[in-house]
């Protein structure tokens, strides 16, 4: 059903023919499309939050992107829709006036079939560039409107399945059974000892600036385990009153639970049989890694578990030798799964909350100009993500991304790994 | 544009012929989607804010009212949607649980289609019943359920207004210019003696509970202007600072002036050179009445004007004589405007607030049953507008009409009338 | 403990002698300063709520009252605290800026025993001036001000156990037992015909503008109960399970309910054995008129009894044949008691929600100048209260008496009565 | 006008004598009491804001810590008032139930005086204890207590000056000139090389929980300013348009100014010439450190000047090998001021604001009960400041000392120090 994102060639390594570029475009800005299928206009125009996007936004921010940032280089271009500058502008002070973000769901003009005229303009626009000599600097751009049309393919499932659950009806993104998963082990503890790393983004190919530079770190010995907590280990943390003792929470995260009446993950219905999933309601099997749960839920269980969660430099120190592979959103499944692997697995099925705030690296450059605007000025009151999950393009991973969102933030596909010290 | 609906025979009349009923009946629902005509399914999906609803949310509403309070008399009756009865049902705690109000934007299922299957099934149910002979409770309901629609013709082209007026690319709901309008001539005070009036519902014909009883009121002589304030009359409060003197203003009007930062009607431009319209963005022509005003801008106007606003009593007594006619929706203007004509007008254009807090009248029952809810429970907090507007549908009105809002709504097509004490 | 007021020469009398509004004028400033004996300046100082004052506020507004209005008419004035004008000015605009409202707990400056050598200064200005001959305008004011410091005496105490009761030391204001109070008799409905009345201030006597002017009512024939309800009968509709139907509320009132999880009255206990009360906690008494019902609990009440609460016309042309006397500050009571007595008790014991918002009288000017401020801009919003309480002032009452409150404030001393329709 | 705290003797260190410990306790706790010294009861009452408390409510807290985690150890002990166990617990859910903190003011009761009477029992009690042989636990406890207290006497301050800001007759807490401050010259850079550092407390004395383990990190070459940013420093971003201009700020931070309207330091006046200060109001010098800065404000800053704000780990190796002194409480200053010195001042003045969030160290272990409860809990959403201010006591600080607030915070005497990578 969904694309092989495989298939599009990498257009971030150096120096790819110009046919290569444009194919990999037409594979990403064809695979966004695909998400879409089988909604109604409808699905693709309301907003259940405000930090949630309608699919149509996604769909025009990231045509908006392609035009501001690539075709907007050319001082002859004329966009098509003006208006369109301010309205899919999604947080780029430096470009110009910003459309509030809680109200993108109130923009039922430009309708979704001109969204999609829109994006086949700009589509052509992008094809005639992609076919002439780029320039490094459109290159690199090029590069970022992809990989940022694929944050965007995630967001779009992770913001949909947010819409349909507050819909009583439950509608199913996708129908279809999933292939049976094997019984989940127990995890693994991996040893890691003191020692200097090297971690952030030095190898070829793209990584977004947030990642740079490479750079030292020092790390203490401890455990990083083998696999993310399952649904049926954060049962038990239920059952043993979890969401009742405020000894097992951050200050705030234990405000967060009494605000918010929180007694079990997002999605979960209350007796924590069954839970909502993009393929609808569905028996919560106790196998499937933990899903959906806030950073202050991660630290909380692994507290009750004694343990802790791992920092990024050593979650990155830990999966750098693995190869970037696991249930991600090529594989359709759309769920996170247990593995019947030898080795640990790092990536896919969930992002990991890591116990490290999303900040600078030492060194780190933000990007000149407008771009510089993407990632450096979110780098407070958030926490680090790793790891991708089942609706992370596969393709737009590496051992080096960094995930980041505020730490009661619960409707994204993110999930718990723990660690400890070595004593 | 807009159907005729002076066409549609008057149901509430005592006995009309079965064929007449379902023709009526058949009318004011094909009126009704007549209204989202040249709509954009998105367009009929948002909501603006909680007190507003989406138009494809009207159209199912008023289907779940015939469904729920006619086709369901008859206990065989199956509804085709179970779930809808909840979803559809808007504040009838008699009948079961409700959606939450202000997530009514967010559902995108059942899509506009499937509701515009759903309300052909339930019309084919509705014909079938009104073919047949009906019991008084029956025909009451109909009846009731009927001029429910033609409320929620008005309420969805308000909803939609406000929506709209939030895009920045200021959509119309309809093009086409209007005819030229008269130049406004001053209001006349008309006089009113000191008199026992009756006022409420006591003549033959449909009625809602909250008109009756008929009943006595004592009213000191005063006089009442002959037609609403307009525009340039309106604009000359906001020239004289009237949006920044408190003394004007009621004390929690005031605060709403403070709090939203108002200095001009709802939808008037910063400049008050243009508005916004049903008909997109217009030149403000200073004859036509003054509209989208809350209680406490018409209350201020009239107290910058040494005058004050009539109170109900006052306003039906001078009201009653005159036909009730005037450009309301079947105009297809979706404006108010100016007239030209000998005798003052009441009806039409814009309602009209009054200085009266919507209360039950001495000897008030409310309806029995589940329908008893559909007033009553309103009697606190709300202020009264009388007349109807350019969007009230022709036959909805009477001069016993109770209309009633929170005193700071403005998105309704509310302005005001002046009255004064006899000295 | 307390003054008896009955001892202060009514100075609201056609021109008294000068000694006698002096004395008057000294009593109920002394009366005020009663209040506080006996408490610490930290209970003077906090203020728990927006809309309530702390005691101390309550000390210099009322003086303020009198500087800005009787001494400052003076052009020779010069107050002794230039920044007191500001400070303490509740909402007359015209006077100048205001301290915000939420804020005045703040105001640790000027101290308790600032704001009493400040009264001490402008009482010795006051005295001077009342030594003199009154023009007819400082008469007025005089007049106005006493009884405004009156009203400011019933707030303060009610003030004082809104924040009391925050304490979980729920300290008493006062100590001492309260005698027995007689069984409770069933109300008596008395008759009251279709007649035309007369109502509003129009005797000889002190009024505040809003009562006036004294004009014709049409009332329909109903019945009014002979005292408020009780604590046992209230009891009644909680155990009925009246808090959890909704079909007994308004709207608004329901939305309360749930907003403020609302399961009893404000001030008792969970079990509804105890309530807490200017005496501390104290074992709930059946045969005690219930007391800190918001206008919702007492209209719901009243529709649970198959009753309706009293239109304010109606309960002032019942209640002007009888003498304005019951259980009132000066009894030192400060709880409301049931009586023994052959005659309906309309004065004392606890305000009575009537069903009527409170609005203009046909042909009402407010009086002219800042004063106006006094109570013509809170003519919106609000639901009128009759007859007095255990802690208004004797003296200050009358049977033309207009209070008013937000229909869900349940602070101040608020009870229900019950009229019905006579059908 | 303080007592010099350098003379109590250092309690922390190993095994003093019993007198010294004694005599070091009441030196501190007689610290507290002097701070108040001046203050009317009201002052000690109110409560500006939740994150705040009144002067009242740090007096009794810091009691209530010495008689639950000290005098409580006695199982004989009995409290001479229960019912402050709840009332003065701040955020110790293993000790029992929490007083809202938002309702600190409104504890009229106990009063002062009462406060001052328990503390008097409670130090009673205390000297009886200190005076027997302490178990290591017990003198852990106390010297824990008193470092307690002493964050309090600086909170105390911060708060007290809160609140008066909020009176606009704007009080001095403390009067008097200040001598003459030494005209501040440009700051130097110092220059730190690449290198693996050691921070944390690992040397003898008390610290803090959070300050442990000690443990390596290694740190990239950089410069760090010899001093603070001062007013003049600060005036120049703003007269360039810093508080407009979005591109110098965290995405938050621009929330903030935006929602705040803030274009200055808090308690600056509109026209930059004036500050409310612990001496009243008082013009802005140039040359003082700028205080009452927010982490977003202290970061758009560096930003504006092409720098950045110091990690912790840089801040605190670039410190340790400096005598800890300056500008302290002790100084009786009461305000940052410049100096004129050799070398560089990282202690006393202002706080500075760490480019680093508030996180545990490698290695940290939370002390075990209760008082693990007194820092893990808030290793979240906060940022890291060092350095003390010129309200925090002599023989509170050290190199490692890490104090924290969250990023908007602006009431804490808190400023910025810049640094730059090394490139």
């Amino acid at each position: 059903m969904l694309m092989a994102l495989q298939d599009a060639p990498d257009i971030g390594a150096s120096a790819p023919a110009p046919q290569a570029v444009a194919a990999g475009y037409a594979a990403i800005r064809a695979q966004t499309l695909g998400l879409i299928e089988g909604l109604a206009a409808e699905d693709c125009q309301a907003q259940s939050m405000p930090e949630a996007s309608p699919a149509k936004w996604h769909l025009a921010h990231t045509t908006w992107f392609f035009e501001t940032f690539v075709l907007a280089l050319d001082p002859e271009y004329r966009p098509s829709h003006r208006a369109y500058t301010e309205l899919f502008n999604s947080y780029y002070h430096s470009v110009g006036a910003l459309h509030p973000r809680g109200q993108r769901g109130l923009l039922t003009r430009p309708t979704l079939d001109e969204v999609r005229a829109w994006r086949a303009v700009v589509d052509d626009g992008m094809l005639k560039v992609l076919e002439g000599d780029l320039s490094p600097e459109q290159r690199a751009r090029v590069e970022l409107g992809l990989h940022h049309e694929q944050q965007h393919q995630e967001l779009l499932l992770a913001d949909l399945k947010h819409l349909f659950w507050h819909n009583p009806l439950r509608p199913a993104y996708r129908d279809g059974a999933l292939p049976p998963q094997p019984t989940a082990q127990p995890w693994r503890w991996l040893e890691r000892p003191g020692v200097m790393v090297e971690i952030g983004h030095g190898a070829e190919g793209f990584a977004f600036d947030n990642e740079t530079p490479r750079h030292r770190a020092w790390v203490d010995a401890h455990v990083i385990a083998s696999r993310p907590v399952n649904n049926g280990e954060y049962l038990d943390f239920i059952v043993d009153g979890g969401y009742r003792n405020p000894l097992l929470w951050l200050a705030d995260g234990w405000d967060a639970v009494q605000a918010g009446d929180w007694q079990r993950p997002l999605y979960w219905d209350p007796d924590c049989d069954t839970h909502f999933t993009l393929r609808g309601e569905r028996t919560l099997e106790h196998d499937e890694p933990v899903c959906h749960l806030s950073y202050y839920e991660a630290d909380a269980f692994a507290r009750w578990a004694g343990a802790r969660l791992p920092r990024e430099e050593e979650w990155e120190a830990a999966a750098q030798s693995w190869p970037v592979a696991g249930n991600l959103l090529d594989s359709g499944l759309l769920q996170p799964r247990s593995h019947d692997t030898d080795g640990p697995s790092f990536y896919g099925d969930v992002w990991q909350w890591c116990a490290s705030s999303y900040a600078p690296y030492p060194g780190y450059q933000a990007t000149a100009g407008a771009l510089g605007e993407y990632n450096a000025k979110f780098m407070c009151n958030q926490m680090v993500l790793r790891g991708g999950s089942c609706v992370t393009p596969a393709g737009h991973l590496r051992a080096s991304y960094r995930n980041f969102f505020a730490p009661h933030a619960r409707w994204q596909f993110s999930g718990a790994r723990l660690a400890k010290d070595r004593v």
